[in-house]
């Protein structure tokens, strides 16, 4: 199924950046779970842009809710979001119909959609189609919450300045929530947003990687084979635009170590079973353990940056040089982290609507 | 869909390590495809253990393909794979059943089927079950090939001994296809074998990196949102039991970069669309872009080792000690290679099968 | 998947009668279609009540596409198409909520959704719903006919009176398209007019019982199991609401003859293959064999009637009499007809797609 | 999905009539359901051949089970059924292949595969492979039983004969479950047989109509739209060979009369929500009600009859002349009975699976 994730809640996204509505249908949710508009508008909120280090392009995203709500709970019925688009520039990007932006969907998208594909700002390409997947994820955080599942996600990395790492997870998670940049150390996060200002005066972008919690998980969720909880998760977060790399627990660094050192040992404690260590991140043999789910995501530099770049004009076949004009993000990362929220809570609800 | 993947072209996997017959049922492939049953008992051959670096059960491996195929090409309709259980050992694993193991689903899948699995040899969980799926993968590899489309997996690292990279492509994946122990450095490949005994000695194991790379793919294959070729890919390959981890072109690298250096500038070159460079594994927008295909995926140490281990008696409640006998493989790499080719080419003939 | 249907070209409908907007999203569409907005609204008015033998509720069904179409053309992303509820009159509900209306959703709709679905109008049950799948049919229907498919049905019955059965298939079904009451005998459609008329006058309904007949089609469409041509329409076609049978072909009349006289032997005719007869309704072994495609739809009369009924009290536990005033249409059979056409047009839209 | 019906529970079924091996997957089946293997022998049983009336072809169809039970007791992983092909006789059909029998697949299936479709006795599209099917459905009779439900169908009409209507449902029910012969009415039965004996002294076949009963099922099963209980269940009925009508409660005698007629009155009946009367067959509004499920399939006659039929020849492009010789079955109807049963218990507990 192309514009629809997901098996037991489903969401189907829809719209392009410049069209006069972009949307999503949320299917399959219970009925009576409380819809939280004030969330959502504070979800979505965390993705517009940030001043300076973000895209001056304002985006109030004054969404609605036309469906599957009632007395403000869930009716059981498809919940359909619309977000209309109220201040696109199309003129921006009329110049880059023929020369493709290094970095973007413009060359395969046009190859795809044999050239029917709505050219203006990346059309059904745009980073813009989060908005609606913040929303929906904003009413998948609320069920989840409702059932003692918390996810909080920080900016591990950007620019190649690390924050501090996850410590007590609990509070960790609880203070991500509502911070407009999430992370764990503010001084951290001072020398990330001058890197961003730096590379932004320069016309250029730069990228990072978000980390991800997940507490008040139950064992047993996923499947062996296919829809394991990483597959799952990972088929979602390279939704999120740049996300080039997904692993859990220590990802990478447990191909270098033993077995002895990477298997996580099991104790008793106050009757339940956890392990000492959570070098999987929660996760064996594709099903959650019951501990805190753990995953990092990559996120490439924004592509679009202001530098003299070399493309080819499609039309007449000759080698050019493109500056791509408009208003464009020299970091992503700190948005990306509520997307990242977003598919991730709708993921998990997925796998949790049977129990 | 449980253990059902592919929306076009669709693997479903059945059975238990112990059980009498493992298999699966392809289905959606076109009619008149050649089946190379030769081909399919040398991939089958290259998921074998070998010998001292794997664990010592022999499995013959003689697969049966009951539907599906008549005079040699498939018929169109679902082609179903048998492969006979013949050596097992149940004994090995009963004193297991209490007490899981740790790194392995053995208590997440005691939840989630609440003790009714088969436990001997991790039952469904079984890596047993890639044998199938490298049969059904070969079958996938051989149209792909007819199109004109060649993987190429190698042991990119394993127990911390580096492969050279990637260099000439076109050649690289010609010799990875018949290779028992993919490497392209020879020499480092010894070195990685001598690691492998080493942890096998210690009764300990070792984990690694594959590095695969995909040749001849039309620009345009995936979807924008949630069927990305990132994400149907990772998807899959997180069914490679122990696999942690999936990055696409440069990965968690270009996290720390600058766009004007991650972006890959486009070039005409002999009438074609090419990028200068391929830091994004020939994928934009969740696109190919004509470009090879490449990623990496971590794969962490096999669970399953002779040190003795802390675990819980699910039965007592108490805290116990476990050591884990029966034939172990000390490192799963250099099979699980083969592996990640097979469902690399399954997704990726799913992709193709409308064009 | 609840609310979405099909598997290459998908329709995902949501909305409420009493909501503020309705519609669909329809998703796999080729790109480069044209998309008639005039056509869409013909069909739409082909829906809409008809004076007196109708509701008298007025919908006027200002539709708008808010995604999927660049200048006219698809895009080959998803099309949303959304209807704003402008004339609902919730008053006239509001007394239903705990008194189910017998022949309706009411009451297995209550027990569903736990109390939480909308009351108004039926809510998501509202035959209302079936504007966006006219709207979404009409681009299907305009697919179709760009590749040679027509469709057309007849009010074969409707309070007993019959209409002529088909005769010229190519004339009856090319005069259909613009008839608003479609009949091919317009004395029957006369004295159909009255009998409606009549009911309504006693404060009753009827049904009827519609014909469609399809040309053009290419053999070979459909699955030999599951995904049969039957199985897939039948599938759309229980969602028009009302209808309570379908049959293909000669269907329960099939079953008293013998095979001698139900086969339909082939021929050659002018270097094609055709059946002399057409009893199965072109359809063999679920598979379309190239002949006209035709059924019929069993639709029972509105449950909506001004008569007293007898029901109970959901709160109370009490037995009760209802009236159900408010505006209803004493026979659904004239727009069900164009509702029928369009989840015929999705359905073979999408079996058409990958050819 | 091609192959591959169901949303929660899942059935695959793959398998050619001469191939070596048939069967079906099975999958989302709930861990600790027991597995009766004599069930499943004695549902086979009452699919066989039955002497003079049925085709002479002896199949004692020796299943095995070869995945997802364990200790006698589905795991919750897939369960794999395999049923050997052990009499079949090639040559019978050997000079079917370019002459496509009417009424048959032949043709179609030639068109869609084509022509690498394997021939012998109509491969994939054999009514053998309803074997799989029933034992499949077996498991689900059992798994409904064990939760109130009940399945029964009888032989409404054959030839022209027909059964008396269902009256005690919950005995009639009851009473059909063992009858090799599905009749309520004995004498009719005798009739019925009778009738069989004649078409085949004639080489003709002849059909009938299936009437099911399900007693216990829970209201507000299935969906609004799409997924309703008459969509998934037509859908999956087609799939039986030669079934070209399907309709449900008074079907299309609905269409015949007047609201205050057909509409179902409530009341309150031991502290329960009753229909008085159940001409909507149990459904309302696509969901079930709590009352019993009633509906009724028509059955073709057998397409294969020893009488000389028209058909052409697709190498010459001529008109031909045939008779279809092999061993074939004058009435499928009384074994079509259990595969009725089968579908229709697979819906159920898939749409009961999340309850």
């Amino acid at each position: 199924m192309r514009n629809t994730f997901g098996t037991r809640v489903t969401v189907t996204l829809f719209g392009e950046s410049h069209g006069p509505e972009i949307g999503c249908v949320l299917d399959g949710l219970a009925p009576g779970l409380h819809v939280n508009e004030d969330f959502i508008a504070a979800q979505l909120a965390l993705r517009r842009p940030m001043g300076r280090i973000s895209t001056a392009r304002v985006e109030p995203d004054p969404f609605r809710i036309v469906s599957g709500v009632y007395q403000g709970r869930t009716t059981g019925t498809p919940l359909c979001i619309l977000i209309p688009n109220t201040e696109a520039h199309s003129e921006d990007y009329v110049n880059l119909r023929d020369r493709p932006r290094p970095g973007h969907a413009d060359y395969p998208g046009c190859v795809k959609y044999r050239g029917f594909a709505d050219p203006r700002g990346g059309g059904h390409f745009s980073g813009r189609l989060t908005a609606p997947l913040v929303a929906a994820g904003a009413i998948a955080i609320g069920a989840l919450r409702s059932r003692g599942v918390w996810i909080g996600t920080h900016i591990a990395r950007l620019a190649g300045i690390a924050d501090r790492p996850f410590d007590h997870l609990g509070e960790d998670v609880a203070r991500l929530g509502s911070l407009p940049f999430a992370v764990l150390d503010e001084a951290a996060g001072e020398k990330m947003r001058g890197a961003v200002e730096a590379a932004a005066g320069d016309g250029d972008s730069v990228g990072g990687v978000l980390e991800t919690a997940v507490l008040g998980l139950p064992a047993g969720l996923g499947e062996p084979w296919f829809d394991t909880v990483e597959g799952l998760l990972s088929h979602a977060l390279f939704s999120i635009p740049a996300v080039k790399a997904v692993e859990f627990g220590d990802g990478f660094a447990l191909a270098e170590g033993r077995g002895s050192e990477t298997n996580d040992p099991f104790r008793i404690e106050k009757g339940r079973v956890v392990t000492e260590t959570n070098h999987s991140g929660g996760i064996h043999g594709g099903l959650t353990n019951g501990m805190p789910l753990l995953f990092r995501t990559a996120v490439k530099p924004t592509p679009s940056i202001a530098l003299p770049q070399r493309t080819v004009n499609l039309a007449t076949g000759e080698n050019e040089e493109i500056r791509v004009s408009g208003r464009h993000d020299p970091c992503i990362v700190p948005r990306a982290r509520v997307v990242q929220d977003s598919l991730t809570a709708l993921v998990l609800l997925d796998l949790m609507q049977p129990l």
